[in-house]
């Protein structure tokens, strides 16, 4: 895991967005880090709405700091 | 799923709303890309108050990002 | 569903904190649209602790952003 | 429930802790209006951990709110 | 519970840690003031996994405003 | 648990991220001392989607605080 985050400026709010998705992952994958068993997990929180709320969640939490990071990539408006 | 974020850029508070919206359903797209399972959560999500209720937060908190980008839409005032 | 947001800009605090509640229950009547389908739900919801204190807490986050929109209504003090 | 919140700006910081105490119950006061339903749940999450930890996440995000609303109180540091 | 806060300054990072433990704490006494029921309580959530997590996440909450209010520490890095 | 917390400045936002996973364990560390316990709570709530995800919104609070501190480690983008 090391390298994976080099930095929080992305080119377009949608890349901020997928950064954002992939700082909610990393969590996961450091408090688990055996890929067998998250493997076996996901079908079960993919199927599950509170679940898929929950992750949303922590999606939003992160996009805030990302999008304030990069002032609100307000130029490209 | 591209180009579905082009700026957070909005020119009322209410299409900001809408977006905060949008950016909360992303990611449950995100985590299960297969919309037919989406189709059979739905349902059942919809009618559970604490589904609502958590969905309502995730809401609030991309609101508050997109709020902000916004300048709070304060020259409108 | 229109007009419903044209400002975040309210005259005293507590009228702030009456946006907040209103933001908070626009993204339940979204998700769910059908009035019947939460006419059922709300006295199961308002008369559970559990769900009313994530109600409470979708408010607080609207509230957060409703409060710095306004300055926190700081001429007023 | 009327002027019940002139102001969010508190002497101190206790007086700004109790006030998003405050905040944190009024809400739940708005969705469950019956003062006699209320008081028959009260008991009920007074004695549950997880309802209390829950309260006293919303109280964490009023603070916030109150705090920055205050400049963090640091002229009484 | 008077005069247990007052100010949101602390000397170093790990005090506005401290700090930040004991503004959780004492939402959860506000609510549920009898001793006798808080430390029945206490061993129940300490032994369960979702309960430290949420503990964990009120704690974050007022850490981020603690550690707002002293400016980050900045000055001792 | 003395001298873990000298500075909230990392000096990539790799190591950022690494201190917001720390600043999360620690809360918990706090509440339950016993590191029996922990241990013993540990494959359970690693092998549980739901805790995962609860984690995983535990380190984004902590990484907004840790970012905002960093100034987003905007220097280095």
């Amino acid at each position: 895991m090391s390298d994976w985050l080099p930095t929080l400026i992305t080119p377009t709010p949608e890349a901020g967005y997928d950064l954002a998705v992939k700082l909610a992952r990393v969590a996961v994958k450091l408090t688990q880090p055996d890929a067998a068993v998250r493997d076996k997990l996901r079908p079960e929180y993919a199927g599950d709405a509170d679940a898929l709320i929950a992750v949303s969640q922590v999606v939003a939490t992160h996009f805030a700091t990302v999008a304030a990071a990069n002032g609100y990539w307000r130029g490209q408006s």
